[in-house]
């Protein structure tokens, strides 16, 4: 892969590797895509994304990607007080909302314990977490953590936490695969773990 | 695909998909990974994306992408004048000079005469061309285009456009399969169609 002509454009190139699975080939082909095809939408996207992050922070409630203080669904009086279901992004929550009829509330970890990369409970705001516990009617917490080492370590962690609390907490049935991650099941199995969850 | 809970976000998934082979899952994939794990490289990216678009137009010697008047290629006073190479695309420049010993100028079409899609000469610049082909003491004109139906028809009225002027015409030889696209063909074979190029 070499360089063009142009400074700029190599600059570009280089830029869209932060992308996720984009190579050399691909950002040089994205590249070119924008400046020869589509300068208009490049300039839509490089303002949405300029915008995007520099707006959107953590919902104070539930951790998620928000541009407000409060999250739409943590603002939803209609929701079911009584259960907060915690999962580790939030595209997880997209992906409960969409195949499940589960309307409670939600906690967004932002990650999952992972104490060689520095990740301990601070990071993943579990002092919040406590602090609903603590003061809210809550009478089940679910764990939606994913079915990893890690997210399994992560969903002991926060049960013996609730414990303190006296609040119930189950897990997400199997179902969902072993290994695998949440956001990328099908709907119905994900549905059907969430129906099959048990006491953990 | 839901939405996500944030507007803006939702602005930047939709705007994503405006790259090429970004649908949805992807494009949702690669605004959450922004935003969750690398908003520095992100603003980056933006930045550079609207510097690129704003700042990079066309060589007015060559017509390949550029942020100067006239491209490093073009400037370069060592290259040899006789011959002039004409190419489809900015990236088509990359893969002759990274993978063959051609030292000559270049020709960027922009593009393929494509009547249905309205691109016919003045799109492709042709008229620039003919100018070269009269002012300048170019000997051989080396066809490079893709070899694809689009291609060999733009091949061929530039070899008449040529003929006008008595600048013979070179035609890359087979060995770039036919109906590829030049820029994916490896280096080896790229530079064995280079060197049994014939007259056209
Ligand atoms: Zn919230
Ligand atoms: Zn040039």
């Amino acid at each position: 892969m070499s360089d063009t002509e142009s400074a700029l454009l190599n600059e570009l190139v280089v830029a869209f590797k932060c992308l996720p699975s984009v190579g050399a080939r691909t950002a040089q082909r994205m590249a070119f895509h924008l400046l020869e095809h589509d300068r208009e939408n490049g300039l839509r996207l490089a303002a949405a994304m300029q915008n995007a992050i520099e707006n959107i922070g953590h919902c104070s409630l539930c951790r998620t990607l928000t541009e407000h203080s409060i999250c739409r669904i943590c603002s939803d009086k209609s929701r079911a007080t009584e259960t907060l279901c915690v999962v580790e992004n939030p595209s997880d929550v997209l992906a409960v909302e969409q195949a499940t009829a589960y309307r409670g509330f939600y906690f967004v970890l932002m990650g999952k314990l992972s104490p060689l990369d520095g990740i301990g409970p601070d990071e993943l705001g579990l002092d919040l977490l406590e602090k609903r516990l603590e003061d809210e009617p809550i009478k089940e917490l679910i764990l939606a953590t994913n079915p990893t080492v890690e997210g399994e370590v992560t969903a002991h962690y926060i049960s013996e936490l609730a414990a303190k609390y006296n609040v119930n907490t189950t897990r997400i049935a199997h179902g969902v695969p072993v290994g695998g991650e949440l956001d990328y099941v099908d709907s119905s199995t994900l549905s059907h773990a969430f129906d099959g969850r048990r006491n953990y």
